[in-house]
């Protein structure tokens, strides 16, 4: 079964509600943008293309009402991606509904072959026949509409016959390697061992890994870029054991507005998030957490941002 | 209440059952080395000094069969100390019952001896009157027979007034930050707050600590050090932000037989601990795992070694 992550169907935007995954593959039919914005908010869609494209679609939900624009615009403040899609599809209000809609269609069409053409350029770029391939968080179809920015270049790989291994790290806190990047990868059949976070760096060290490749939120103009928590930590482990570390985002991503990554405001998502583990407990009662849902690698650091356009060497 | 995390009472062996903890404070009564065995494996007891003594009581109990003691000498790989422990009550079997006893009992007394002593040399080694301290894994009582290495530390940082915030690392697979290091630091009443393993090093660049602190399994000779998997991490991190990055142990814990960490084993406690959380499902059925318990971080990242004796510079 081929599903898109997120697209838009009879006058609705249907997306995967990825918070149920993996135990179920639900679609939601949303209607409003308040809808649309809680969706965001608890995570049922993520991952910065996808958000881009939601943004997009939201706009044609808002029927022009600029306070609820301004809303979906704000929903969650790191990934430069959903206010530019937001920004897209606005960008033709004046023109009506139907010039709405097909730009914010256009953004979704536009994902697609981004991440085709990233798939491609990525694959190209790394060497070797066996890849053993380390990454973070989900950036696969499911971060996108359909094949992913990180992980759609794990799958050209694979479907080149080049990849060995993924070491996909879990995740913490919301597990997004755990239940989403597994998961699409025992659907395109590729092998796959799942990590704790903790133990990326070491196995990097160990010589187990032959590249990261990671997705981003937001890439300020030096280069700097901000992604999912953990991210640092593995560029760290990849410069000590002179392993490439490949950031895989479109143009979208890239915020010529934000000169370095000292400028990228990094959302804290409070303390649930960390004191349970889908619904359990994990602390004592009480227990206060400190929760930045990314963090940011220095431009110093990456070896490489590949995009749908070129490859950068910062 | 002051608990012993292990102790001898009443001919047989009494132990915290540290997988109930935060929510249960249970006590088990061990009278058997099958028993201690599987106790230390299921990790009901864990920490290398603790392990140092759980060696030492089980010879008690193994009441001189030496295949039970090789048993007991092999339950866990990576942490020296329970070899140490066992080889101590062992040197003493051709003495009788009552000897063997006596060193054993030497050993948990040396071990509240020598975390006395840790805590103030780590107190005194450290600068400044505010600290924000960053651990991972637990290193507290709960590892020991009473104060704990690097946990240790942290309290007579405390109890002089010095100490601003611990950020403890969840820890996982088996998240022994938030279960237990938590709950230590609730008893004590030292402010701390909890996170994600992957956000050590990121809050660490973000200027957020002024010391980390670790324990060790297993010291090689030239100072690389077996730790919880994640110390690595925390060592990169700490050094690319200019933050001390202090190992606390005892001298049992320092193998002169290890040349270097690549001679250190390290134990993998395969998938079930990483594709489960506390009980619940986190990945697809059947997603395997490969599960480091610990890493090896190398002496050029330590910046001291503090031991009941001594503080060294590797």
């Amino acid at each position: 079964m081929r599903v898109r992550t997120i697209d838009w169907v009879d006058d609705a935007v249907e997306l995967v509600d990825q918070t149920l995954l993996p135990d179920k593959l639900v679609m939601l039919r949303i209607h409003t943008v308040a809808e649309l914005v809680e969706a965001i908010q608890r995570l049922a869609v993520r991952g910065a293309p996808a958000l881009g494209v939601a943004g997009a679609l939201g706009v044609v939900l808002a029927d022009g009402d600029t306070g609820q624009i301004a809303a979906l615009r704000a929903a969650r403040p790191t990934a430069v991606n959903l206010a530019w899609g937001v920004d897209r599809a606005a960008a033709r209000l004046a023109e009506g509904r139907e010039s709405v809609l097909a730009a914010a269609l256009k953004v979704r069409d536009d994902d697609v072959a981004a991440c085709r053409a990233m798939g491609e350029r990525g694959a190209d770029l790394l060497e070797g026949d066996r890849l053993r391939i380390m990454t973070v968080c989900n950036t696969g179809g499911l971060a996108a509409v359909e094949r992913g920015t990180a992980l759609g270049v794990v799958q050209t790989l694979h479907e080149r016959g080049r990849l060995a291994e993924v070491l996909a790290l879990e995740t913490r806190p919301l597990l997004q390697g755990a239940r989403l990047t597994t998961w699409e990868l025992g659907r395109m059949g590729a092998p796959h061992r799942l990590i704790a976070d903790s133990a990326g760096p070491y196995l990097l060290a160990r010589g187990e890994v032959d590249a990261v490749l990671i997705g981003a939120d937001r890439i300020a103009a030096n280069g700097d870029t901000a992604n999912k928590i953990g991210s640092y930590a593995l560029a760290l482990g990849a410069e000590r054991a002179g392993v490439p570390f490949v950031v895989v985002a479109p143009e979208s991503t890239i915020d010529p507005g934000t000169p370095s990554g000292d400028h990228i405001e990094i959302e804290d998502r409070g303390d649930e998030e960390i004191v349970n583990v889908r619904g359990v407990r994990v602390a004592p009662e009480g227990t206060r957490a400190l929760n930045p849902a990314f963090d940011v690698t220095p431009h110093d650091l990456i070896s490489a941002i590949v995009t749908e356009q070129r490859v950068i060497r910062p």
